[in-house]
This record gives C-alpha cells, sequence and structure tokens, in this order.
C-alpha cells in the first residue's frame, strides 16, 4: 500500500498528541509534518509538548520541526488531521481545504455544514459521497470531513441497528462523561475529586443534534435528510479517566419490540466497512455485554485498542421500550482514533 | 420537652452508626441502648464497633453495653431506630412491634406493607394516620413506620410540587449514586475508583415503585391510594463519598407548562412541616440552584447537616416536559437523618 | 469584647475564602473590607469570586464591595489577614505595615524575614515579641506576622516536644500532600486522579527551612537564633482533598529514646497557650492516636474544626530512633485557620 | 524452543489472573492447567473466575477445567508458577516441590528459607544455585524459588547499581502503594478513596528484610551471606490502581558521593540478563527520569509492559546522602511477571 504523508493540525494539544501516538506505526500513514500555534512553530514537537500520553514519545516524531498552521507550510502533506480548538479551526481548516489539502477533522466547527459529512464509518459510510458536492477547494482536491462529538460516536453506533429494524421516536440520554473529554488542563481536580458535575457546556446541545445528521438518508439530489425525533441530553462529567458511558432510554416506532428483538437486531445487524479491512476498524464494532455490571469505562473503554463500543443492561424500560447503558473511549473512538478510521475509509474509497 | 429513651437496633453497622452520631446531642432522644446481633452483644459499643464517621464518638454512646436485638433486652426504651439489614429486620421489626415498642425503621422490609407508612415528612406527613389501622402491637402501642429507598427521598421531593400543580404522567431517572450507599466494606475500590458501574443489585425495582406508594392519597378508609404513572430507573454507582445524584426527565399531565412555570410551582410549594420546629428538618427542605455546575454531592450534600435537598439545571427537556438535576445525602437525608426527622414528626403528632 | 474590624487581602481567592469562611461568626474579628486584584474591585463579593467552599457564602459577606489592595481603601480597620499570592505579598503587605495597619500573613515572602515572627501559638508563642523589633511601620502600630507552609505546621507541632525533650540531630520527611494546596484551578484532575506526583514546585525548601527558624530560640538582644538540624524532605502530591500527611523518621540527640518515651513528651507537653482561652485554638492541639490506621487525611483533618493535629504509628525506626506519620488540616491549621489563631494570640498578647 | 507445559496453582485469585493474562502468547510457556480451591474445582475457568483483569479473557484459558491444588492433578506439567495465598502456599508448595514439580511461586513462606532463593533476575540471578542446594524434593527435579514483596523490586533494583559501586549504610523509604497490592475485594473504597492510609499490615517487615537477601553475597559453601545494613521503612496506601511509588534516602558507604557519580553509576550498570533474550525482560531494566514530576504510578507503571522500574529526582539528601523516587508495577513486575522472568532465567540457565 502507498504510504500517505499527513500533517496533524494542533498538534500540541491533547488530541493533536493523540493522534501522533496512534498514528505511530500506522500502517499507512506516515506523520510527515506537525502544526501548532505560533507559540510552538519552530521548536521540535518534544520540546513544544508537554507530552500526556501514557506512552513514551516516539523519537521520529519528538524531533520534527512544529510548523505553523498554513497551507504553504505544509505543501507537500497528502492531507490533514485537524484537532484544532473550535476557535480557530473554522479559519484554518478552510484555508486548507480552498488549498487542496484534504482535511479530516475533530473538531466541531464543520459539522453542521450541509456540505460537510459527519462520518462514522459503521453508521453512515455512505456519507463520504457528500465531499462530492463540496464547493470548498479552489484548486486540487481539498475538502473537509469531520467525525462527531465523543458521546455521539457509542449513541449513533448503538441506535443504528435499532433505528433501522424498528424505527426511533424518542431517545432520552443521561451521559457520564470522562475527564479526559475537557483536555489539557482541562478539569480542576478540586472540581471533580469524589464529585460529580451536572453540566458540561456546549455538549447537551451536540448530542442533541449531530445524532440526526449521521442517521440521515442521502436524498435523490446527494444532500442528507435529517432523520427526525427528539433527543434529549443530560450531560454529567465524572471522575473517570477515559470512556463515556452512556444511560439510554429508546421509544421506537414499532410496537411490541422485545429487549430479544433488540438484542437479535444488534447481534445481526451488518456492519458496512467489516470486509474492507481498514486498519482501525475493530473486528467487532459493537460488543453485547451480558454482565449487568458492564460496561465498566476503566475496565472497558480500551477494548479493541479502543474502538470498540460495548452495550450492556438492554432491558424493557418502564417508560418508553427500551433502555440499555452505552460506553465509548471518548479520545479514541470519539476523536483521534474515529477520525483516523474516517481517513482510512475514504482512502478505500478512492477520495484521498 | 420530654426526652425520649431510644434503642437502636443493628447499631453497630453503618446505618446505625449514622444513627448513633446524629442522635448525639439530639435535643428530644437520648440513646439508651443499643443493640446488635449476638456476636457484639455484652461488648461495650466502642469494642464492638469499627467506627466509621469522620467524628469521634461520644463517651456516652461508647461506654453503653451492647445488647441483643430483642425487646426484652430493650424492655425500657420508648422507641427503637432501626438500621438492621434487610436478611433479619422482618422478624426482629415485628417482634417489637408486637412487643408494644414502636419501630422507626430504615430497612426494606416493610416498606411496601398496606398497613406501614413508608413516610418522608416533608411529602406525605399525612400517611402517618397508617399507624392508626396497624394491627401488629399485641400490647401497649407498637408500630412500624419505614423511610424510603436513599435515591427514592430526592426524588419524591421533587416530584412532589410538580405533581400538586400539574400532575405527573411519567417519568425516566438515571442515578449516580455514592459508594456509602452499599455500606461498609461495601464496594471494593477495585471497581470503582475512576470507574463507573452501571448496576445496583434490586435498587432500580425500589426507585419505581416507592415514590407511587409515597405520592399516594389516603383513601376514605384510610388506606393508601398509589399513584399510577410509570418510573424508568437506571441506577449506577459512580466514585462519590456521600450524595445521590439524580437526572431526572419528567412528562406532565398538564399541556404546555414551562420551566418557569416548574420554578414558581417549587418555590411556591407549602412544606407541610415547616411550622413544626422538627429540630432536624431544614430551614429550607428544597433548594433550587441556578449555577447551572450544580448541585454537586461533595459539595452540596451536607447543605443543612445533609437534610435539605438541592434541584439544579431545572429545564426544558426536548423530550417530555422538563428535566432537571436532584441531590440527595444518602445516608443522613435518605437514612438515618430521615428516620430521625419522622419519629420527631410522630412525637409532634402524638403518636410517640 | 471589644469586636476588631478586620480586612482581608486576596480575598477572592482560595485562602481567601478560606479566611472568609472561618470569620464568619468570629466572637473577636469582623470582616469589615475585602480587597482583591484591580479586576474585582467595585464588585460585589459575591459577584467577584467562584465561591469554592462547601457551605453557603454568607449574607453579610458576600455583599461586601471588593476593594482594591491599598491601605487607603482599608483605613479603617483594625488589622489585615493576608491571602495574598507571593507574586504580589512583598510589595502589599509592606504598604499595609508601613501604613500602621498590621498585616496577619500567610503568604511565604516574610517567613525568613529577621523581623518577622514565623508563628505557630502552640509552638513558638514568645516569638511575637520580634514585632517590638520590627521597624517597618512609618506610622501608628503596623507590622507583619506570618504562619508558616501548610507542611511545616504538623512537622513542628509534632516536633516540638520531642525538640524539648531529647533534642532532634535530624529529620528526614516525606509528606503526601492534598490538592486543595495548590490553590484554585490548581492541580489538573489528568494530573492526580488516580496518581502520585512526586515533584510539588518549591516545597521542599520551605520545609526544610521554616522549622528551623520557628523552633529557634530568641537570644539575649530577641532576635531569633534558629536551631540547627538538618531535615530532609520529599513531597509528593496525592489525591485527597484536604489534609497533608507526613511520614517521619527523626533521630534524637539524647540517646537510647524508646518510643514509649516519646509517647510520654508527647502526652506531658505543656501547650503554652492552652489558658489562654482562643476561640480557634483546639482543645487538645496534638492528639495521639493508637490505631495503627490512624490518622487519614480524609477522615480526621477535620478534627478539632480542622486545628488539630494528628500523630499516629509512633514507633521505634530501625534507622534513626523515631518513626512516626502527623496529619494537620493544610487550609485550615496550614493556612487561614492558623493565621487568625495568630491574630487571637496577638490580641491577647495586645500586639493587637 | 521446547514449550513447556505449565500449571497455575490459585488460578483464580487476582495474582493466578495475572499469570494467565501474562502468559497468554508466551513463546516457551503454554497454561496446561489451573489449579484452585476445591470449591473451584471442577468448574471452567471462566465459571469459577470472577476476571478481574481489563481484557477479554482467552479462549483457551477460560475453557480449561479447575483442577485441585495436588501434585496428582497436575502431574502433566513441567512446573508450576504459585498465585497461593500464604495461608496455604507452605503446605501446597511444598507438596508440589517434594513431588518433583519446580515451583515458581510468588507467595511470601518461602522467601526466608534458606534454600529457597529470593531472585530478581537483574539482581541477583546467581542465587539461583541455591537450587543446587534444595533438599526438598522426594523425586525428580523439584524445588521452590521465590520472588520477593512488590515493594522489595523496584527497591533492590535501585540499589544494586549504588550497593556495587558505593555500598549501602542504611535505607529509609516511605512506599505509596496501590490499591491492587491488597487483591480483591480488598481495600473497602470507603478507605481508600480521597485518602491515604498509613498502615498495611505484614508489609514494612517484608521491606525490611528480603532486600537482605536479595543483596547478600553467595558463601564459598554455596549459602546467602545477606548484606547488613538496616532498613526503615512506612508502608502507606494510597488511590491509586497500579504501581507502588517508594520515596528513597539512602546513606552510602562511600564518602562524598555526589548525585553525578549515582547517576553515572545507575546508567553504567551492567544488567546480568541483559543479553539473554528473556522474552519478558525489559529492554531497559531501569529507567532514570529527568523531569522531576515522574515518575507517576499511573502514567509510567506499565513502561515496557510493566516490567520496567523508574527512578526520578535523584538529588543529594540533607540527610544522608542520596534521595530519590522509584516506581514498580506491583502486580507486574512485583508479582506475576517477575516470577514469570524468573522461570525464563530458570529455563535459560538449564534448571528448568
Amino acid at each position: 500500500m502507498h504510504q500517505y504523508k499527513v500533517g496533524i493540525l494542533g498538534a500540541t494539544g491533547a488530541v493533536g498528541q493523540k493522534f501522533v501516538r496512534l498514528l505511530e506505526n500506522h500502517p499507512w500513514f506516515v506523520i510527515h509534518k506537525v502544526a501548532a500555534s505560533e507559540r510552538s512553530a519552530g521548536k521540535t514537537y518534544r520540546e513544544a509538548t508537554n507530552w500526556l500520553e501514557d506512552t513514551v514519545l516516539s523519537e521520529s516524531a519528538g524531533k520534527l520541526t512544529v510548523q505553523p498552521c498554513t497551507p504553504e507550510a505544509l505543501a507537500d502533506v497528502d492531507f490533514v488531521f485537524s484537532g484544532l480548538d473550535s476557535s480557530v479551526a473554522s479559519e484554518i481548516e478552510m484555508q486548507f481545504a480552498e488549498a487542496g489539502i484534504p482535511v479530516i477533522s475533530n473538531a466541531k466547527n464543520y459539522r453542521t455544514h450541509n456540505q460537510v459529512p459527519l462520518l462514522v464509518p459503521e453508521v453512515n459510510p455512505e456519507h463520504a459521497e457528500l465531499i462530492r458536492k463540496q464547493t470548498f477547494s479552489k484548486k486540487g482536491n481539498g475538502f473537509i470531513v469531520t467525525n462527531p462529538n465523543c458521546v455521539c460516536v457509542p449513541l449513533v453506533m448503538s441506535l443504528r441497528p435499532l433505528y433501522d429494524a424498528f424505527g426511533v421516536e424518542s431517545v432520552v440520554v443521561t451521559s457520564m462523561q470522562a475527564i479526559s473529554g475537557a483536555g489539557y488542563p482541562g478539569v480542576p481536580s478540586l472540581d471533580i475529586m469524589g464529585n460529580v458535575v451536572p453540566y458540561i457546556s456546549g455538549e447537551e446541545d451536540k448530542i442533541m443534534t449531530e445524532p440526526l445528521k449521521i442517521l440521515g438518508k442521502r436524498s435523490p439530489d446527494g444532500e442528507i435528510e435529517e432523520a427526525s425525533f427528539p433527543i434529549h441530553a443530560s450531560a454529567y462529567r465524572v471522575p473517570v479517566i477515559d470512556g463515556h458511558l452512556l444511560s439510554v432510554v429508546v421509544k421506537l416506532k414499532k410496537a411490541d419490540v422485545k429487549p430479544s428483538d433488540a438484542t437479535e437486531a444488534i447481534l445481526n445487524w451488518k456492519n458496512p466497512i467489516s470486509d474492507m479491512q481498514l486498519p482501525s476498524a475493530p473486528k467487532q464494532a459493537i460488543r453485547l455485554m451480558e454482565d449487568p455490571r458492564h460496561p465498566q469505562p476503566r475496565v472497558h473503554a480500551m477494548s479493541e485498542n479502543g474502538m470498540q463500543v460495548s452495550i450492556g443492561r438492554l432491558r424493557k424500560a418502564g417508560v418508553f421500550d427500551l433502555s440499555y447503558t452505552v460506553l465509548g473511549h471518548n479520545t479514541i473512538r470519539g476523536a483521534a482514533g474515529g477520525a483516523i478510521l474516517n481517513a482510512e475509509l475514504l482512502v478505500k474509497e478512492g477520495y484521498l
């Protein structure tokens, strides 16, 4: 396989570091350039970075010189991953797309843009075709593709089989979210140790809207018709390092669906990318757990290198139809790992 | 005020210790006898107890001789508080009631018995009249009164004003529960540190049923007609010491209720015991918090000595009508403190 | 007793808030003015403060207008408590002293100044006389008094009886320090949850030097002759909210001291302020615990309102002579509470 | 390489599970039999085990039938690893040795026996020769080899270079130990969350004695002459999942050793097994860290699959000569992983 030269925007931040770590030894993608703010530009990546991962920073990445976040400085990469902060992502990501450099972004800025795919390969791979309608590029083959908010990933992965089999009428979700989702320095320890905080700024809106785009259908003219059911979300921060755990209650369109029917729907669900041999794809995208004490973030978030989503406690709900809990690794499956899987899909589908 | 001689059943356990601590310096109640299993009987309370509270065990309680849990051994008390384990509470509590010794119990065994009040003074003080229908006592004035499960207390306290003002059609609740709720040794640290466990054995059933009895009306013949709306509960254990935090979504009977209406209903709610001057009653039973980051268990569970319930994030829900979060101290408001407040009500109402 | 009007410098910070909380209902001291940086000046204290305490901010303090940290703005106070950051404390505190306003400071800046008492009332109350040698005040009765670093307080309180009875030749201490010692936002949760950090910037130097001044003697000319034994300190941050726990090994000057001798020395130690009836003084300044599992920060830091120091595991050391563990509340006994007790001593001794 | 059939004694316990996990995919050793108490015997390993590891239990191990802990039931294994509880290890391990089945044990029972090697391959591989003096076996080639207490491993690995280069006169160590060291259910969460416990039953004695045997020399007649310097240990439990962190102060025999000399001694230390290509040996046994905030248990305990020991903050001590902090993974390097490395050494040296 051809090796792609990739750039990483926002490489010194928490998401950027996760990109660097996950791309070490990647069979298709080689980190060719790292870019960050002006303050870091010119230093080696090792110097510029307060390395937070619990692995040793690789020699090859450590000695890269940090570049400014401009298309000129990264002109020789095949595409970029963006871990940029939302305060700067709008402008910078568009500059890269305009300059013909594809952007695989984890930032929220273009997620709701009607020309931009909001992509989870196992859930809506066909949305990648939106790229063809994108008008951002002023030369070459630039475009922007995004992955959803970290809570939305396990939510839509668990809803996909149910939505297809029975239709969904409404969803109530309470998320218990890990501290790593807030980046670094992020959540002060005095706020969260031995505590729960019932609010995460800006989070609930994303959980209530992004899944509708992801579960949407392409219309005949190639646009996405969003799914249209209400989601109510309550986002809580809990003292967990990695892994967002969701308490979900679902009302289905179809009447009289039993938990066993839902179990069957999940087990029979055909993963659309299972035959593509994407390097970062989990062998089993959704795991259904029977032990009522599972899944647990500390124990199960890293299953299949953090790319598997785990469902447990699937049962009849006294209100609505179904209740379950679902877990996903927020900074891997829900962020950098999800973006890398997106890039792998785009390679396989010929967009990269 | 006459001082009551009280006994404590199950005095060496976690709930029993909380009774001992909270009754220290109580203006009406004096700990006269402590009782526990045969294994502890005969020792001093200090010797028999692995004291878990973060206060110093009082001299007076420490030197009491632990009694066996029999009506004979506690014949000279005015009434008993029961912190007995449910495995033995059925038999022992009934023996006391039969022998004419009132039992104010925190155990679950008689909560659903149709002759036994399941009492939260601020919510259903009139249920105390059920005592008059009780047929347990074989001599004197024995009876059993219970307080609800620790999650149910903040739940019914928050629902009471809404139920009265608008009617309730259904409730979805996800509880994030503190480790102290599991007693001692309780939850192994390897299970819960940096983790969330999506299951607490036996808990969800209580949350889905007890509130209906508590919010029930006395019928003309004096029985309780339970409220009849579905509750769906998902109980999670979180790494918090004290304080259960609930994520609640409510569908109301009345149409078009706005969050501001709900706020008003809560603020205007008339606390039925506010004029009774019960020593353990919080001055303000329900606190409505405006900071969206509040309430938090570590910071707010102990408000008004752990007897206040705090509501936050009251807002319109995309699904159903209202969403909020509510916090209550599980071992005080939701257990020993609630039982003591029950006893104070019963004193004031002439049952004790 | 005459009520003193006090000002609080740095009132919106973590230490300043602790002053505000602890002075609520103080029998001698009334918060008359709160002062903070220019950014906060002019707002009410409630508006300007991200209140971190787990109590409700008092009405009276909440409505005070925040003043700038100048002697002019606080001209009508009897003295000030300083919770200033060390980056500004040198200049501001000196301005107050020069202007004739006594400063009872928790900042480190003047702790080692040879005219400034570094005071722990139970340990070296006679050092207060240094005030008479102070030459800072340009009018009236201004002076500066400091309390030591939060680790030094339990260390010197535990060393005092041993030093007096046997002499001390050297001390090795490993401190396990709570996160509240770093202020707010302070330690990022990603750094400390489920973790230990073997370094706290600037901390070890203070632990190795301040005790020598505190245990020093006043020479005939009124100066402090520092004690002269080496202390080696290793400071660790642990995931604890409040309470610094120290592992101490001591070599004594006197030979063949047995643990029972040390126990006796501690129990017989005469607390020099025990008869002064200072409102914040613990009834028992040092508690000796026999349960080998004690003291523990979460359980015992708040004993006697956080003003008591607890010693446990006093035993023969295989190396040196004695080993023990000692606990003190870092933000109360080791900071704001210690400063308030200093002020109370100074009132009693006629300096205020 | 010949594949060894191995048995695991105490396979369902916490240490036993760690053996099962670490031996999955081991190039030399295949789990042939798992053995546990009578209560578990006859069940499949999956049924009998409350699997605590954060990986999926392998199919092959899960379907093994649990055997009783008798030499007869494990007659066809080449040797056994023992994760037995100390309450039963003395008898069972001796039965295996007598029956000619070598025992590589993590239990403490035979560590101090003068015929039994207490082995850390990087530190005292030559002690393996003690096996030749062992008289336990009644037929065939049975023997017992042990690995030390989990705190002792990082301690002796860090002391080895210093001891060889400068001699050691005394050591003061405070250990901050992870909860996984107490097994399962182990430490109650109410005891340790947000807390530190200054005592671990039985631990300090091991830390003060085992290193002396490990650092001992073989005398001409093949016995071990223990090293003879005093060690003082204080063992604390901290809220960390994995990884024991030690605060160490060392007095050296040689005068005027500078920290830079110590650094050099550690860097120049010749790892005696570095050329043996043992599968579980870390490439770099001791890592010297320069960032003063390192090592940290949550971040660095798993370095080199949990087999590396990390030293940080090497510096001059105000008391004694040197101070540093050292970290080792307690259940891998300090238990099951250490035992496996012992077995690998014994294979290479021809004892197995």
